[in-house]
Parts: structure tokens; C-alpha cells; sequence
């Protein structure tokens, strides 16, 4: 993580200066089985100091790796998967107002087993939650899901698999 | 923004340091006109240097200020509107990966006018556009509307109000 300063022009000619954090993007998958559900991941996020339930996600942390490269290797490294369709659902950023970060959505079906490869503290101790399509609208108002990236994945994948 | 460390405790019983940024939190309006509109603001972020549509949003940077109180404001400051109702949608984290800031999300509707109150050179240099609730799936599809929140806030809003 990077904080740097920026400049910003006003329309009067001034220039401001603001702090923003560079974030390299990251990629966001959303898992769909063909039994109707989607496969969550359970981890501690030691930034909010909580357990929090979210679709599988990483840092596009390897120079040149394009999205969807890193979207396949998320999936086997955190729930040992593989996808025979990833469907660009949308981009978003995360926090425009102060974080350059970028990701890339995807929705994933056809799933296969490969061998789980976590590394990291944090995904070494994941476990995998398996949530029926049906469930999530309900888990999101009653704040069983309350990640962004992950509202965002499974509200836009339950539209396209409408 | 203030970026520190903090230590994450394995199931191992070792310690791990991580970076994360401190955030005191954010508010998220979601304002709905009678004739079947969101209100949306246009505004530069110079974080990705782009100029984004986006919801109604502020930090929550007055100590003590009840969400509820801080969304009414940033209501009238940003689009120069009072609501009579304002309803919590839900609570999200942005990006739990590396920071704490948590969004209280509001659906506000019964609007009336007020005057504006921009201050600071972003809120300056704002303008409002009027969107459909029928436009908003395809805007965000099509990715004229990239900002996590206001996909998050737009799409619940569209939810509780059908």
C-alpha cells in the first residue's frame, strides 16, 4: 500500500493537493455451482478486526497478469476451483474518494475440483461457505454479508443468472 | 487518512503485522424524487483522475454525529434537498482488505428543497444528474456508473422500492 499526494486542478486554475492510496486493482469472483448456490469464503480481515463472509477475491499483485488470469488462480489458491466459464460481469472502484483501486468482476460456473494452494496467514485459515442462490438478498438485509465487493458480486451475478 | 500497523493473531499463536488505513467512516444517500428518479452527483476524484457519477456521500468527520444526522446533511450540502424520510438500507465495509471504513447506507425520499451548501473544491465543482429508476441496471452494465457505493446504494434502493 502507497500513500502519495496528487494535484488537483480547480476550474479557477489552482491547484489542491489530496493523499490517495495506489492500489495495483484486484479481481473478484463470484462462484456458482450448478446445484444452485454460490461458494463464500469465511476469513479474518484484521483491518476491521472481524470474521467477514465474501466471494473469493485477490490483488492483481503480478505485473502484466491479466484479470482473468488472476481471477482463475484466486479461485483454485482460496476455494480449490476451476471454472469452465468466467464472465466479465462488471468493473467498479472501491473508495474513488481516496484509493485508485480497481476490480474486475467475474462470474464463474462450471466448477471442478482442483487442489486448494493457499498461502498467506489469511487465506491459510478460510473456510468455505456454501450459500444457496435464494438466501442472499435476505443475508445482505440482515447483515450477514456486509463486504462491498461481495453485495456487489452476488447482487449483479443473481441478476445475470436470473 | 492515517495508515498503521496492526498486529493479526494466527490460529498458530504467532503474530503477524499488517498495514491497514484508519477511516472515522462513512455516510451514503440514496435520494428518490416522487416521479420515479434518483439524484446523482457528478464530480472529479482525483484518485483515479476521472470524473465519476456518483451517489450523495460523505466522511463521517464530525465526532459524535449520529449517521442519520451527517446523511441529512451531506443531503442538503451536495443536492440542496431535505428528506422527509430517510431509511437505513444497510451497513458495508468498502474494502475490509486494508481499511476500517464502514458506509451507513440511507434510502431518502419526500424531498424538498433547501439550499446548497458546497464547500471544499470537489463538492465546488458538482453538478446533479437526474436518472430514471428503469435506466439504473443498464447504466451500470453498460459501466457509466463504476463507483462501488452508489452500485451497492442504487441497487438496494431499487429493491426496497418495487
Amino acid at each position: 500500500m502507497q500513500v502519495v499526494e496528487v494535484g488537483v486542478e480547480g476550474p479557477d486554475g489552482e491547484t489542491y493537493r489530496r493523499e490517495v492510496v495506489r492500489h495495483p486493482g484486484a479481481v473478484v469472483v463470484v462462484p456458482a455451482t450448478d446445484s444452485g448456490t454460490f461458494l463464500l469464503v469465511q476469513q479474518y480481515r484484521a483491518a476491521v478486526g472481524a470474521e467477514l463472509l465474501e466471494v473469493p477475491a485477490g490483488k492483481r499483485d503480478v505485473t502484466g497478469e491479466p484479470p482473468e488470469v488472476t481471477a482463475a488462480r484466486e479461485l483454485a489458491e482460496e476455494i480449490g476451483k476451476k471454472a469452465a466459464h468466467l464472465e466479465l460481469l462488471a468493473r467498479f472502484y472501491n473508495s474513488p474518494g481516496f484509493c485508485d483501486e480497481m476490480a474486475h468482476l467475474y462470474l464463474a460456473s462450471g466448477l471442478s475440483d482442483v487442489p486448494l494452494d493457499r498461502h498467506g496467514v489469511e487465506e491459510q485459515h478460510m473456510s468455505v461457505v456454501e450459500v444457496p442462490f435464494g438466501d442472499v438478498d435476505a443475508m445482505i438485509e440482515k447483515g450477514d454479508i456486509v463486504d462491498a465487493k461481495s453485495i456487489i458480486g452476488l447482487t449483479l451475478a443473481l441478476k445475470r443468472l436470473q
